[in-house]
């Protein structure tokens, strides 16, 4: 007889080995509701059953037995149930973050693109190159790399200027979009043929005069153009420097 | 005979209609192999599958036949497969987002907890007051009822003036913690007893060199005594209010 084994962590909570999920839904179903009873003889909070690939069969049975998800990945599906009612679960991931990069050169030219796929009868809307950080990714490093990838252009970072927060951006999850100043290393555009429609320094004038160009892209590109912003910083003790970026006014 | 029903978006993706999901098995099998075959005539990139939890039996088809999660909530399942090597598929949610108050009122006293919960051995560490924020809930908003929440103190906004990021926090996911300065509406600490130990108005040079106080603390502090920081800026045409939220430097 195979039976879901767990141990308990500082805060209430049944954490169930995922290596004593059974695949075989109608002994995982037994053992799961012996395990639910025993949680509530125990006054326990919380529990948190992670359900390998192999065993997805389990998530149905799961479900039926009170569990929700709580978070997934490619390898495993994590669900939990409240033992006590109301009890705390630490949520999951909420924001979506992306960030954005002026970058402006010595003739006081803006780098600016526009994008191939945009809604039909909008003007070419030039706007900041940029995108979304990737997992593990520094603002800033994920600024250079994105205006390199857009662009061709080589930059250092200077500093974040701006930031905007948007509720319900994608599947009910909010976003944040920073704006970097970044100074060019470089000035030869070479265009990310699949994306971008076009790329070009614009007299940066021009830029915050131009119709065309939305008002929240000419706020932010001002904002960066007329104030410091905030720079890196490091804190002693934050180690490795991969882990922990952090930002301050000077 | 039941088969799945799907549109096409702009993307080249398949969009599966989640109400064509069967909850029985060999059905769906069946009725998912043959619109992976149709999937790759058509050239399409890449095909969303929604499994509502009445179906969640059809997850572990779906990863059988090379679908991996792509994110969950507590009602359905969302499944992605790249029908096109390498087809890019737009991530979910990857951030968790904090916010701590700096609050300093007339007397140059700033408002410090210490948690009730901590390592033992430790010294009573005092911190600011903060928490994550609500799902859907602006900056300001957040940072203004953790310090209500925990310390009894209303408060107003004044100002962003730190962050930091920082990778791998939970679940493989990284954190964002935003420091706001906030200016005090009163003076009557009331504890929250559930998860704070002290609640008190510390002067503000001996936060700043308490041997107790964490370095990262004293930082954020000095960062947001100094500095007039990040103000909450309005831009024409997002609305409603509720949905977005805009800092600049001023």
């Amino acid at each position: 007889m195979s039976e879901l084994v767990w141990s308990v962590n500082p805060f209430g909570g049944a954490v169930v080995d995922p290596k004593s999920v059974s695949s075989r839904t109608g002994e995982f179903a037994t053992d799961l509701s012996s395990a639910i009873k025993r949680w509530h003889e125990e006054n326990l909070k919380v529990a948190w059953l992670e359900i390998p690939k192999a065993s997805f069969s389990a998530i149905a049975i799961a479900s039926e037995q009170g569990f929700v998800f709580h978070h997934v990945t490619e390898e495993y599906a994590m669900m939990t149930i409240q033992i006590e009612d109301n009890a705390f679960v630490p949520p999951y991931a909420t924001h979506y973050i992306g960030i954005g990069g002026v970058v402006i050169n010595e003739n006081d030219e803006l780098l600016v693109v526009s994008e191939k796929y945009r809604a039909p009868g909008r003007g070419p809307g030039y706007k900041l190159p940029g995108g979304a950080l990737l997992p593990g990714e520094h603002l800033a490093e994920a600024a250079v790399r994105e205006v390199f990838e857009e662009t061709g252009i080589s930059t250092a970072f200077e500093a974040l200027t701006f930031f905007r927060h948007w509720h319900d951006y994608r599947y009910g999850k909010s976003d944040i979009y920073f704006v970097a100043r970044l100074s060019p290393l470089d000035n030869d555009i070479t265009i990310q043929e699949e994306e971008i429609a076009e790329c070009l320094w614009m007299p940066l004038d021009k830029f915050l005069n131009e119709d065309s160009v939305h008002l929240f892209n000419k706020t932010i590109v001002k904002s960066a153009a007329e104030h410091e912003g905030l720079k890196i910083t490091t804190i002693d003790g934050y180690q490795p420097a991969e882990k922990f970026e952090f930002f301050t006014l000077s």
